[in-house]
């Protein structure tokens, strides 16, 4: 069989020349005889793989000398503690809850200290960006925390919040390296990496360097002390290392698609290619207020669940796979990230078409 | 270039028909159209990965119904804190240090409870495992930890401690697989999969079910409950798919060597290959005493920095790499993991003869 268009939330396609060229390296990375999942991660050759990985994303995200880069393990659900447990000093924190994982990484951080909601759009299910340009932020907070793309519910901050100072703490799983970013408006940025970098097990932390102390929750494990890696150079103990390099492989390859600049404008048109027929289809429509509309995630329903089923069926049997919606918003959802060719959502409309045409 | 005899102390050599089916799977695992890296984990395609893994390591191992095998992140490191974070009911244990990562787990837990360090190595540069029949257990001690085979100094327990009832917990990361196990000796057993089993990012941990509780220590994340796993499957987030994947087709390849039983044969003919060389030498000495010696790294010592530094180098242009052992004992060791083949060992004797003529 041939290759699909996998328009799966995460894990998620990869670019396929990535993908061959791991292949081909398998049993003998570029003459070493072995392959990276053997190799000490303590070695030359592997040194090599972290730090190229390293200077990629700094020179594809500009990041600037005073953050320091992170290849961390865990998931973003290990963050959620882990953030809190270091960065909390006068233990309270602000959470904006625009979807479930924003929600989880809330409640989490109750254990750890005094956690306000200072904004909220669980009143839609999610569905739009409140609005975060006045909100009340607490004196003492140590953080304000966002998601910034919402995987479940297709929304993406377009505009980063007023923090009134604060540090800004935002999980970018879901729209990682998918387009220009000002690391200086954040404090920390993280993202587990398997929506649009690489496979699941690789959590990318990029935080500036004063957030990273000694002075963290008591109890707070070794391993989730930022300093603990930081110090080490993300080699405490043996990290997710074939992960990691599959990750270089994949800045490499956003390098030569032109940077972030360039990655943007694809995957502007790819979207704007599905919001255009959603916003004209009589039997499709969005679920997003559009202006909060994200590039990455695109939920969309027929109003009718047979009908739904119906189209994730055959869409499936055409080579379109994993477009079922996420059972809290239901319908549809095609996750286009920056490994999904344009021609993949081509044939995404092509079939949505067809399927009215036959189904209206 | 051809592959080499990698005796790295890990990550380290794997199976060469398992990375060659990894690499023809690469870009299309079975027909999906898709790689593992590229897979929702909540798919049928994964469902099936990971069932089929925990099936395979349950029938190895012979691991009875009351336990539970969790597939986690974070490696060993993180184990050392998640261990006292949920087994400390009265915030007492007790731990047997015979090595670096037995320290290092010992020091960690100090920061949940009271622990006593109730035998050791340490006089002797953890070259010997201490006699452990008849230990002073604390009456009130939750667990009693070891680190069950030594990496860096190459010992073994040949016989477990006997912990007077207390639920034993051992570190196998460095002898996982290589010879039978009985778990019902165990309350849980662990060990990162990188040295025996697959790539750096997964950790096995089995555990008795009575053991995996609600009451844990305050602040313990809920990435850090074993319970959270448990009632998951593993699959509470995104788990590290792709090194579950390589585990699950090392799993079959040990059951095509004829499981446990058998790679214990095999294991024991490799190193009785080199420990009677070693026995025999006039220039190279094993630093283990003979009862403890573990079947999984062997290190040894010309007794001459200059040698053993000259030794390193030549080998590594001989095609045996990896051979330097570890800075606190100095000269080489060479691992010998269930993946390196008889060969291999044989290839590094012939090698050391070939160097004692020419240098004694």
């Amino acid at each position: 069989m041939s290759r699909v268009y996998n328009f799966s939330a995460g894990p998620a396609m990869l670019p396929e020349e990535v993908l061959k060229e791991a292949a081909e390296e398998m049993t003998d990375y570029r003459g070493t005889g072995m392959s990276v999942m053997e190799m000490s991660h303590r070695s030359q050759a592997f040194a090599s793989i972290l730090n190229e990985a390293e200077t990629d994303i700094r020179e594809l995200m500009h990041i600037p000398e005073n953050y320091k880069v992170l290849f961390l393990q865990g998931g973003v659900s290990l963050q959620f503690a882990m953030i809190p447990m270091n960065l909390m000093k006068n233990k309270v924190a602000d959470y904006i809850v625009t979807g479930q994982w924003a929600k989880k990484a809330y409640q989490e951080a109750q254990k750890y200290g005094r956690v306000n909601k200072i904004a909220s759009s669980e009143d839609k299910t999610f569905s739009y960006i409140p609005d975060c340009s006045d909100l009340s932020v607490s004196p003492d907070a140590d953080y304000v925390y966002i998601c910034e793309n919402n995987t479940i519910y297709g929304t993406k901050f377009r505009e980063l919040p007023d923090t009134k100072g604060k540090p800004l703490v935002a999980d970018v799983s879901s729209c990682f390296l998918s387009e220009p970013v000002d690391v200086t408006k954040y404090g920390l940025i993280y993202g587990g990496v398997q929506k649009n970098i690489g496979p699941a097990g690789v959590v990318i932390v990029i935080i500036r360097e004063d957030l990273i102390t000694e002075d963290v929750l008591p109890g707070t494990p070794t391993m989730m002390q930022y300093k603990t890696h930081a110090d080490a150079g993300s080699l405490y103990n043996t990290p997710p290392a074939y992960g990691i390099y599959i990750c270089g492989k994949v800045f490499k390859w956003l390098k030569k698609q032109g940077g972030l600049e360039e990655i943007k404008k694809k995957n502007e048109k790819k979207a704007k290619l599905l919001y255009d027929y959603l916003d004209e289809s009589c039997l499709f429509k969005g679920t997003v207020e559009k202006k909060d509309r994200s590039l990455m995630n695109v939920p969309f329903v027929t109003g009718n669940e047979e009908l739904d089923a119906k189209f994730v069926k055959e869409a499936k049997e055409a080579g379109l796979e994993n477009l079922k919606g996420h059972r809290s918003v239901g319908g549809m959802r095609a996750s286009i990230y920056n490994a999904m060719p344009y021609e993949g959502v081509q044939a995404l409309v092509d079939f949505m078409k067809k399927f009215e045409k036959e189904n209206l």
